[in-house]
């Protein structure tokens, strides 16, 4: 396209340069997408905000080439202590369990950083690919095509959005502005996100009457598990710890109404509690132990939690919102930022193929499908957690009313696999097809696929399973072939091998399968006898490409993996997603059905 | 000190930036050393040359935070193959090993990767602390001080090099002079080290019989183990594979006099084998397998091997040599580039600790003492290597003169040890003191201090002991402390708490303790009982140096530290040279013992 002056066109334009929209922007640039990305803030978040990563968002960070940098900075959070009132007025330990209670976490634990910290780590990984973000940059105008031919094309930009560049030198009707041409736009604007009001859709939901404070500090304490993650249920109102890096701590603390509201508005008045205000509030939840007065508090807020999501996720699938400005919720399960990189992430490869033409636009489809149920999910599991947390403790045996510490440590770990990310399910629909979960009984269709080592067949290099199925927006296809020894399963694979090339060939972009997915098979065979020639040539791109299920050469680790998987020596193909989700599971048998599947949102290459 | 135009002192000159002086330059300059490097070459290596790492290499390097892209760009050889003459006439696969048999490596593979990139490492991290190496400069002469009292004061600069800044611009005559005074000088300079032959000193030992063939290229072959170390002894020679990273190989064959001497001169010629001729070698060995004529070769070389050290490795502590200077064997165990920079790692905190004012002159000793022997066991064992190697395999059951298959893989798992570099044993000296080697029975005083997974008391977070061990130039204190949650045992560790404290801080750097030494307090408690608090503030200078031998959160990893190491409830202390070899172990009564071992080489503040 050229355009005038002060015009030009993009593939895709995120607004908002948080959690969310930088993910968004990196991962589309990783893809090789033209993006562009603005921010009204001109600079980065300095403290507060959100700073909990879960277990499942350091492996999508780990499958971006970006954990290493995270785990190096990152305070990791391995247990939780429950405090609980104790017989002498004052709480007292009642257990220290772990913090992440998921089986097959890879990250056992939870990671706390700044977001200003995690914001660096995509805005560095970005610059080399070119892309930075436009600062003090507000969208002022969008307009939506609203002819179908034209928002059914991929190739066409039916979203013209008017830029202004605030410059904070000069007046504000001097603001320059710029037209830009989109194919697509994702809102990643926050909470109050002008691109989701823009598109008129509105947030469904409830302010709870939970209030409370957050407060960031070094803390001077006799606390014992002032380094663990706390939760503390007092008779004197609940308080929560969070350690951080270096030797900063978070303490969320509960509030009442009549501590922060404004009798005379019946708003939350945030002047009348500071820092030192929600520090005793602590206090009186900490007693006995104390924590001294420090010489300077990092960061404060207060809130009132709201629980809500966004009717719709898109607007045509042509305009999406993503994060915040699609779902609010409380802090205290350490869900935010989570489950706005968790949204881009989803989004990011489906975009990807589609404009790369080998995907077909209904696959955007299943962004909000995917996303909004999971929003819905997070909304129902905060009401439940935020109203166990806001109950009085159980004070003598015959207290109905009040919680337990078993109720509450049992509650903490039922919610484990939730709260940990590890337990996101898609629900079948075009790219989640549970029909043969029965060839990979352990491996649940709709979940991540979950960590295991295996060894490269070629030099019995021992490899995490997760760090062979990188977020390239290609399908990784794993071939467990059974063992390749045995002549009679040899003669099987070679069948499936020949079958399922073939209906690879027909998706792959540019005509090489290699374009759109990564063939990875892996031998049931012992290490001493395998080798990478073992599998047919059609399965294998390169002698990389070849492992086997077996201990490492000194017995450390590795192996297991058919029977971790549910996977019978008769063998099984499992198709990853680009996100790392299990999308179809099916037996050698079933290639057909493969075909089906793909085709239901792919496009085939026409036949020469 | 001032200087006329042309001159300038410097505490510590380095001539060659090779691994050796490359290592000695980044260690120094890390703790603090005024430091300069100066390198012959006006580029780096490119192609060939040394490339295995091996697993104790790995720790060192991961020590000074090195090692995390080495592994990111090296390749791992985590298996050796060994082909033996079979039935047909040509080899077939007597067995697949582990290529690291020694059990504590933490590594447990080799790793290769091509000198230039090494080199790029240590050259990417000095940069950072404000060191280059000045490339095209070489000393000319050098002159050393011959006044005792001079020689003898850590401050003075006995050493006066002149070097010449080699233009490629300017005619020769031009090349423009410098005269360096240092403290110290190291002469990393290589086989034909000029800093040695300036010094007069000797490389003791011989020329050995052996003849061989190197050639680097990417191989396209049937042969099944060509991504494996493998050590192929065939009636036709024999031949190593070492694969190197990406796609690429080295190939090791033995050449006869015949291939390449000239009978004219009686010395190698290496233009009569070129890579072709180096290759069909090679192919005769691999026989039946086939490798064909790549279209372009990497590198090749041909050497006769010498096996020599020199006779002295300093005069008089003020100029010492390091690397191939001083070492010269077969590189058939992967041995040279790794025990250059162990020379130098061996030294560098020597001359920390000497500069920094803490140590004595006379620490500088142990320096030839550890190397020079250890240089000489290295001699011994490639003797035995390269005879064992160069020997025909046994044809037939009752052919006694040739090595049976069996005989090989054994002597190969016997050297592991040494050829790993784990084994590497300095005997006792000033700063090696077995006495009370029973205190801790498993970890060998003068050995390496092995790996152990250790959570952190605080926060349950699992660490590694060798990473709690950096190459920071101080001495590591580990006080495994008992049970510390028994009142008993605590009141035990009070009492050492004080003596200990007493003794350190007679030798701390600038008066404070931390200035020389890192204390670390390891609890044999449980991980549900234990708080950071229950070791003594006199042993606990922040909440992150006390730890728990325990299995984590989830009972993956850790525990058993005390049951390893050999170390009873009563507890011991372990003390970790800079270098992370073990110095001393002692009972907690010994206290006066531990004072003894550090007066002999650290000095003493003035009493108050």
């Amino acid at each position: 396209m050229s355009h005038p002056a002060n015009e030009s066109s993009v593939d895709v334009l995120v607004v908002g340069a948080g959690p969310a929209g930088l993910m968004c922007a990196y991962g589309l640039a990783k893809a090789g997408v033209n993006v562009r990305i603005v921010e009204k803030r001109a600079d980065k978040i300095a403290a507060g905000q959100a700073d909990g990563i879960q277990p499942r968002t350091i492996e999508v960070l780990q499958s971006y080439g970006l954990a290493e940098r995270l785990l190096r900075e990152a305070c990791q959070l391995h247990r939780v202590a429950f405090y609980h009132p104790g017989p002498n007025g004052g709480v007292e330990r009642v257990a220290r369990i772990p913090d992440v209670t998921a089986p097959t976490a890879r990250y056992p634990f939870e990671a706390t950083l700044h977001q200003g910290a995690i914001e660096d780590i995509f805005i560095d990984a970005m610059q080399p690919l070119g892309l930075v973000v436009e600062r003090q940059t507000v969208p002022v105008s969008m307009q939506l095509s609203k002819d179908a031919a034209e928002l059914n094309d991929p190739s066409a930009y039916p979203v013209h959005v008017v830029l202004q560049h605030l410059d904070s030198n000069a007046t504000q009707g001097d603001a320059e502005t710029e037209t830009i041409h989109a194919k697509f736009v994702v809102g990643a604007d926050g909470a109050h996100s002008w691109v989701r009001k823009s598109l008129g859709i509105a947030m469904e939901g409830a302010q709870t009457e939970y209030i409370w404070g957050v407060l960031d500090l070094v803390p001077e304490t006799d606390f014992p598990d002032v380094r663990s993650r706390c939760a503390i249920h007092s008779a004197n109102g609940s308080c929560m710890i969070i350690p951080r890096e270096g030797d900063g701590i978070r303490l969320y603390v509960q509030l009442s109404d009549t501590d922060v509201v404004d009798p005379a508005t019946g708003r939350v008045d945030p002047t009348k509690m500071g820092p030192s205000e929600i520090l005793e509030v602590a206090r009186r939840s900490l007693h006995p132990y104390t924590i001294a007065t420090p010489k300077e508090f990092e960061w404060s807020t207060i809130y009132i939690i709201g629980q809500r999501v966004a009717s719709q996720f898109s607007a045509n699938e042509r305009v999406f919102i993503a994060g915040d400005a699609c779902h609010t919720h409380s802090p205290k399960a350490g869900q935010g930022m989570n489950a706005s990189m968790s949204d881009s992430h989803n989004l990011v490869w489906k975009l990807a193929q589609v404009l790369r033409g080998t995907a077909d636009m209904s696959l955007l489809k299943t962004y909000e499908l995917e996303r909004r149920k999971f929003a819905q999910d997070l909304i129902s599991f905060d009401r439940e957690f935020s109203a166990l947390f806001s109950r009085k403790p159980r004070s003598h045996e015959n207290d109905t009313e009040g919680v337990s510490h078993e109720e509450f440590f049992g509650a903490f770990k039922t919610f484990g696999a939730f709260t940990s990310g590890i337990g996101i399910h898609y629900a079948d629909s075009a790219i989640v097809d549970s029909t043969h979960q029965a060839a990979a009984q352990h491996i649940t269709v709709g979940q991540r696929m979950p960590p295991q080592m295996l060894l490269r067949a070629a030099d019995a290099r021992p490899y995490e399973l997760q760090d062979l199925l990188p977020a390239d927006a290609r399908f990784k296809i794993l071939v467990f072939a059974g063992d390749t020894t045995q002549p009679a399963q040899r003669a099987r694979v070679e069948r499936l091998a020949g079958e399922l090339h073939g209906v690879l060939a027909l998706f792959g972009a540019g005509g090489a399968v290699e374009g759109t997915f990564d063939v990875l098979a892996i031998s049931s065979g012992k290490k001493e006898d395998v080798g990478y020639a073992d599998v047919p040539a059609l399965l294998r791109s390169h002698w990389s490409k070849v492992f086997v299920d077996d201990v490492d050469m000194l017995g450390r680790q590795g192996g297991h993996a058919y029977e971790n998987f549910g996977i019978g020596s008769e063998g099984a193909v499992v198709v990853v997603r680009p996100d790392g989700y299990v999308g179809l599971v099916f037996p050698f048998g079933a290639v057909q059905d493969a075909k089906a599947y793909f085709a239901a949102f792919l496009r085939a290459r026409p036949v020469q």
